[in-house]
């Protein structure tokens, strides 16, 4: 499958600069290109690392002219790459298969068209499932769950009871959605169980990360809302609302009853206590933990979670923190002296 | 399944304030609550918000007296509503099903009466499983273990050999007990296991979140006390003794020998070192990292944590860094004028 | 079973210090020993709890001399109390049993000698496995997999498409490796994934904890470097360069693109932001938020993560921060006093 650079330049309609015959024999990014790879440079500032790289020619953006290696300019340089990586790894095709008679499917579940069911996989009473979804070995669907059209559970995706999925969202191994919410009445030190009536209803177009938990909500849901993506190992606590297009990193965790807007940003293990509400927009550092509700469009950092601008502010001072003390007790003793002084003088 | 006003307060035997004609067709939280909807006020800070709810009338307790909106007053809010909430949406009953035939139960396992095993899971040699336990599809139950009377193991719980559950357990999907413990003797920068010949015991009562490990002791247990509830993604580490009646939420981690007293909470994302003791009913809050040990009946918060009025007075101070940074040069400035008038007037 | 302590010291050839005829029932921590028990003290600091211990006897290393309680004397503690601990509680041989008929093996999978394949185990198309891999019910390897010799996959363990395991590697349950990386192109607000060609390599003589995820790259591999020890419930984003021999404590995140070097140490809830290097041999505290590169054989934490020494000044500085606020209104008082007074003087 080895090809000449002319033939890259052709695959992705780029822009040759360079010897169209130099032959190229495999594509990966700049720290792993080895000599015959063509690599790709997708800021200006990746240009100069390209010469410590031995990769034999490079695909970039219009806005990136690399120097002393031969390049192909693309205006969409990811999708050119993954198309040239796809040449030379393609994808092995996996036939829809159908429902396993190896699956556990109940005779009161309803599946759509083209739906891939994999062996070991249960699918419990009164479930829907859409057309064209994908229900990998080990996902075990309870009882009264709708999934929409073009789903994809991976393997060992749990979803409790009456759980709600929207139409094209895809949920990674081992996720675990409609748990019971971690609510107790302590009557005399010992912990009873909340009402445990609600479920998860997930909007269309979310993608749930591998080993997330979402809590079913007490006696309503618990809700994601369209277009919002969530990584591996996050918490999303029980009669939450998340809003729509979030962007939630991973190990972030969100206690009860808290809401987001639209579009909020939340950087990996940030905290959000329960019963707060983040605007829209709002966009939260790493390790942020929130004690308060936020408003939209902000950007906040730290534990208490405050502006960005304000955090930047007292971690400076927090930073000089030692060298103020000295100055400080070296004033101290200064002013002890003036007053002796003054006192002497007096 | 519509009902009117009058008929709910029969359900839950309230005291009806307002047309007992009004149809209720549902029954859902303040933030949810639709027209036609019963909701419920169960604080009086609750009250002023359902003005902006469009619930036709609210389940309240005798502390809470709503204005402009029809109500029924009861003695324990949310059990009352919790069966409001199953008029509307009865829970279908899931009938008993005993052991599934696509269930791997070893012929050395011993099950109790009134056990349901589902299609899928695997039950080792030797293992004893109580009583009306019900194991779900994905439950892999590994050699030797240990299952009390009416426990419930949600789907793709995985239960290490030897481990120890008692009665009335809940454990939910995903969790993992009695893996390896993370312990490694390093000889030449190479890291060799250390021994894993104990077990996990988790007493009566226990309930264990979705995603939530924990690891097998060294030589002996670890153990989780009786009544404690731990939530979803938290991580005990090996040889850990977690006492009676904690609470700990979510994203918890406890490295490996500490132990908890009776009756503690920790917030959520809290780290414990290892080789620590928490005091009985000491509380710590959100993301707290310990570092020391911590004596009984305490609050603490921060990293390292330390208790809550050292740590308020702390964060105070940290607030006012900045502030307080630029008066300190204005007070060195001035400290320099005066000795220099006062040197003048030497 | 019940020994004496003589039989004790002949089992580890220890050397006898007391009576040799001493009965011993059991072997057990200093912490969980009753009477009867063998314990060990591994170090010096522990002989002072042997007063407050029951045990019979105890195990220790030639630099312990315990006082009023008989012991034992061995080279290397913790393998000859493992072999006391395994003669009271011999571990059930598990009798290798080969591939279940109720596993669901592809047929264009190739598996090698002594491989134990458990029920409900699904192993996809062209997938490779090694001599003498052990993989529990409920493991799933989606397609083209490459698994070494001697591999351990605990039970609902998930390798997505392509993943490649080195030999004598343990990944213990409910771990996934090989998701997608959390890329996303925001177009309009909306989040497309990004390409997801890549795979994760993971070396020799790793071993991975429960729960734990490890993202696949987006063009090439993510990768663990041999001999590397990684915790539950630890998340590794896309793209990243795990070094070799590294120890990655619990609920630690790495984001996407991050290196380490060899032998470097993570404690428990450290997170690493995207696209940063850490250096061989470096060592990050508890908690500790990384923000930026850091160089080899440094010591570090704190949030952002500064060297140790730095830190431990500036925890210092702000431990006294409080009285410092104190001290300095004081002195503010004293110079507006002093200004004063050199004013009248004047």
């Amino acid at each position: 499958m080895d090809l000449v650079l002319g033939d890259i330049a052709n695959l992705v309609g780029g822009q040759l600069n360079g010897d169209a015959g130099i032959p190229i024999s495999g594509a990966a990014i700049i720290r792993d290109a080895d000599a015959g790879d063509i690599t790709l440079a997708d800021k200006p500032q990746l240009a100069n690392k390209l010469s410590d790289c031995r990769a034999a020619a490079v695909l970039v953006p219009p806005e990136v002219t690399p120097d002393g290696v031969p390049f192909v300019t693309v205006s969409n340089v990811h999708a050119s790459f993954a198309k040239i990586v796809q040449h030379f790894r393609p994808h092995a095709d996996i036939q829809p298969s159908g429902v396993s008679a190896a699956a556990h499917v109940s005779p009161t579940a309803q599946l759509g068209r083209n739906v891939v069911v994999h062996p070991t996989a249960t699918i419990g009473e009164d479930v829907h499932v859409g057309d064209g979804a994908i229900i990998h070995p080990g996902v075990q669907i309870l009882p009264g769950s709708r999934i929409g059209n073009d789903v994809t559970l991976f393997p060992n995706v749990v979803l409790y009871e009456s759980t709600v999925i929207g139409n094209r969202v895809i949920i990674h191994a081992g996720a675990v959605i409609g748990a019971y919410g971690f609510g107790y009445d302590t009557i005399d030190g010992k912990h009873r169980l909340s009402a445990q009536l609600g479920n998860v209803i997930v909007g269309d177009d979310v993608e749930i990360g591998a080993g997330t938990t979402i809590d079913r909500g007490t006696y309503g849901p618990t809700t994601i809302g369209e277009g919002t993506k969530i990584d591996n190992l996050v918490m999303i606590a029980h009669n939450c609302r998340i809003g729509r297009h979030n962007l939630l990193c991973s190990q972030v965790g969100i206690a009860g009853s808290s809401t987001t807007g639209d579009c909020v940003v939340m950087a990996g293990q940030v905290g959000i206590r329960d019963h707060v509400d983040i605007g829209d927009r709002t966009v939260l550092g790493a390790k942020s933990g929130v004690m308060n509700n936020i408003p939209a469009d902000s950007s906040y950092f730290g534990t208490p979670a405050t502006p960005d601008r304000e955090q930047l502010l007292k971690q400076a001072a927090w930073s000089k923190l030692p060298e103020m003390r000295k100055q400080f007790k070296a004033l101290q003793k200064q002013v002890a002296d003036l007053s002796e002084k003054l006192n002497e003088a007096a």
